[in-house]
């Protein structure tokens, strides 16, 4: 059933119980690597990206672009390409992190059922410039937003997502085809995920600990 | 009362009641340019900060560093520094666009009883270099969907967030005094805001329109 045009619709009360799981919520989003192999329903998918487009943007320009990938050969490109600069990044850690690094698991590109990239039109006309004369980087900061949304409607859903950042931007446009002049924000792994936790990996492993916050005062 | 040890917890359920009220708060999210004076209580505000270091980070780095501006002179160098880069944006609009630009009220900067900035560290040592060799700017992306949480826990206490980007990064590191290299993400406001709407302001104002999401396929 379409909702009531906007004009009419009530602003929604956010009670404590929301709050408290919505908490929840960011507590145990998770970057997920190991994904169980059952397919995502397409409408799942496609509302999906339509909350991300529910993000904030730089005066409402609307950066974000989705490229989904199945087609099976690019995303066998875009694994190998993924292991070639992994084995870059394992040489530019120093001995005593190398062999914990390489066995660290960085990515879903095996099992993830869905795989697509985000980009971002970089110079939109759409919004007319407004916001981003001195800071033209609130354009790309617009995609990560969208991401970040998907990505909480997704764990909101039982779904995990996974991104991928050990890429080589100019590679990655080769193998999906897309304009020169756009900027890739992350490859991107989604599924059910094969466990759930409230600790990132990264800590579990030993690799880093969270810090509490720090706030400076002016 | 302490969380019980984290490794202790079950996972959260987010029922279809929760989710709908979650796609609530991604639609009812606004960019709040006008605010009521009544103060944000401290605990409050500290909460959000803690909600925001929740966020995903490239290598578990959280690169994100708060900076919570109370000095009135330093608010009202900020306002001054504002209004002077606002003049310089409304120059670069075309004829027929600089008097309904002018006419629009971009941030809150009077009115706000709460106002902070968002850097971020943009060689963090935290995190070892982890997903950043190839494409460091994760790093900024990070600080952004510290932002991202932040604004949404905020929304869902009825707390308006308000992204003030027409500023020039060096002039506002000198305002705050801030570390050089530091990266600015954003100056803030925050507060209860003045009216809700489903509608951005700027859709309402005639600004510019949203568009449906379009996703390519590969």
């Amino acid at each position: 059933m379409p909702s009531p045009p906007a004009t009419l619709r009530r602003p929604p009360v956010f009670d404590p119980a929301f709050r408290a799981k919505l908490a929840d919520l960011f507590a145990w989003r998770r970057d997920v690597r190991r994904f169980r192999t059952e397919p995502v329903p397409a409408e799942r998918l496609e509302a999906l990206f339509e909350a991300a487009a529910l993000a904030p943007s730089v005066g409402l320009s609307q950066p974000w672009r989705f490229v989904l990938v199945d087609d099976p050969e690019r995303r066998a490109a875009v694994h190998r390409h993924f292991e070639r600069t992994n084995r870059r990044a394992i040489a530019t850690q120093d001995a005593g992190r190398a062999a914990r690094y390489a066995a660290l698991k960085l990515e879903g590109l095996d099992t993830a059922p869905v795989q697509f990239a985000v980009y971002c039109e970089p110079e939109p006309e759409q919004g007319h410039g407004l916001g981003r004369m001195t800071m033209p980087e609130t354009t790309l900061y617009s995609a990560v937003m969208a991401v970040h949304t998907l990505w909480l409607a997704a764990r909101a859903e039982g779904l995990g997502l996974g991104w991928v950042s050990i890429v080589e931007p100019a590679a990655m446009a080769e193998i999906l085809d897309v304009a020169d002049d756009w900027a890739l924000i992350g490859y991107f792994c989604l599924g059910y995920p094969a466990a759930e936790g409230e600790v990132p990996e990264l800590e579990r492993l030993g690799w880093e600990t969270r810090r509490t916050v720090q706030v400076l005062r002016r």
